[in-house]
């Protein structure tokens, strides 16, 4: 889309998989953002070291710390985002950290179905939560029409194992039943965080970004896609969301998912 | 459905609202189950004085403890069901205790989350997973062709709450953030029993029982429907389920809602 410009963008989980190649792709574009806020659990942990090898080549991207299930972590970040950021709003939140161990339905624990959902729905609530003053800034202090990812917008990182339609196509083969169960929330999430800050031009939507090779539950080296080509694929999606796709379930490849 | 007979059944909360009423009913059937497991927290407790009025005229309702966030509490509940049913198998389990305490997307917490999720998704996992070799008792001793809850099936309460399709509907009127992710989860859940269960014979199917004059979250005074109604209507989908309804989420009316 011309001239779309995402002036700060947040991403958690960016020390390794989708979340990495976002910061990646951010760094790339001809008129890449002016802050971007690569977040992960151990910034100083062998696990960040390519994150900052790339944070050491472009300036624009600040590590900072932040554990998805942990409030005070994450409160503590959005202050320190808040102060970076001097005076301006957040543009483009995307909620990417997640987990998803092996779990079936006779083997799925309250241990296991509890963290997982700590992980992939507590997570971007509360994450939400605290950047959302910093979001309605962004949104206040745009002139653009309509909802986009350059004025306001979260994206949480959802996947198609969350579509309760869907499921009898994959169970056999992945049944990952605390795993679906987070996501299916996480939709239900997306969809309530639409209805809330619609008002004030938040645009809120769910991202399904492939089947893609990354460390995700253990077993992903089969996958359709590298990293590069899903991340491609999401970049081209945010670039274009707008109010039509507010509330709903998209494809790395821009296509519409059923709940 | 002539010559429908449920021989066992089993439902969780069952000392007041809809799980008390369903319990109700089935004593009140034509042709009664052998046994009704009407189990719940506290069956010693002044909250639990109606069930055991309505069980001293009925020698087939059976009192059962069952807390169901714990583990140990259904296993043991379980295994008494088991003695109870004297090397048959059980026909119908309902999970029906759930809770719905107010929660909006600023207001919900990782308390209010976590202990949503935990007993309105993990418990009906844990109570399945405990109940499941009886269910496939009864599965496997029935000379019935096809799916029924004369046969064997798991009906999960869910809520049109659950909805992500409904959410713009309700959401202003009733936010109860944690509970509409817990009920999105709870149908996913039951997606993946009806996958995991097809080739015992188990049906699996969720119902949302309208909106119900309950204490459920404390507000429903001025729900649609009356116990009594809502379990009519509930009573008269259950003896209808079949094949074509497993892993789908019903009304009370019997008609199929979007997930
Ligand atoms: N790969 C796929 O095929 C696929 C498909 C559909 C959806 N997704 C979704 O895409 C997102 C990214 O997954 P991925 O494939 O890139 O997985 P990944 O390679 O395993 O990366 C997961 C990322 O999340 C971080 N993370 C996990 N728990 C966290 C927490 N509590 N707080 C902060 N960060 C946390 C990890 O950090 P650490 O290094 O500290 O563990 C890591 O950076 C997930 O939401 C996943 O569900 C992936
Ligand atoms: N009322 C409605 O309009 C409505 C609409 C849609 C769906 N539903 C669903 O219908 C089901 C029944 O709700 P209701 O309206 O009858 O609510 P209710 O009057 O509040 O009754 C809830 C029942 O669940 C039990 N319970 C709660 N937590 C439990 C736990 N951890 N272990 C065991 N039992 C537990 C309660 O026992 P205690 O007495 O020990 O607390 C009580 O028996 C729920 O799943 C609810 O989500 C209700």
């Amino acid at each position: 889309m011309a001239g779309f410009h995402v002036r700060s963008v947040l991403v958690t989980g960016s020390n390794r998989g989708i979340g990495l190649e976002l910061i990646k792709h951010f760094t790339g574009k001809l008129n890449p953002p002016e802050v971007i806020f690569a977040t992960c659990r151990d910034p100083e942990g062998v696990r960040a070291q390519e994150l900052k090898n790339l944070a050491s080549k472009h300036p624009n991207v600040v590590i900072l710390q932040l554990e998805a299930t942990d409030s005070a972590s994450i409160k503590s970040t959005a202050k320190k985002a808040e102060a970076h950021l001097g005076g301006t709003g957040l543009n483009l939140l995307i909620n990417n950290a997640g987990i998803m161990p092996p779990s079936t339905l006779e083997s799925a624990t309250p241990e296991d179905m509890l963290s997982v959902y700590n992980t992939n729905v507590v997570g971007p609530l509360l994450v939400t939560q605290a950047f959302l003053p910093l979001l309605k800034k962004a949104a206040l202090g745009s002139n653009q029409k309509g909802m986009s990812c350059s004025k306001a917008a979260i994206v949480n990182i959802s996947s198609v194992l969350g579509s309760i339609e869907k499921t009898p196509e994959l169970f056999s083969f992945v049944p990952v039943v605390s795993y679906r169960c987070s996501k299916a929330a996480l939709n239900m999430l997306t969809k309530c965080q639409s209805m809330g800050y619609k008002q004030d031009g938040i645009l809120c939507t769910a991202l399904h970004p492939g089947w893609v090779k990354t460390e995700l539950g253990n077993f992903q080296p089969n996958a359709d896609l590298t990293v590069d080509e899903s991340v491609s694929g999401l970049m081209k999606v945010i670039c274009d969301l707008s109010e039509k796709h507010h509330g709903v379930l998209l494809s790395w490849e821009g296509n519409t998912l059923p709940w």
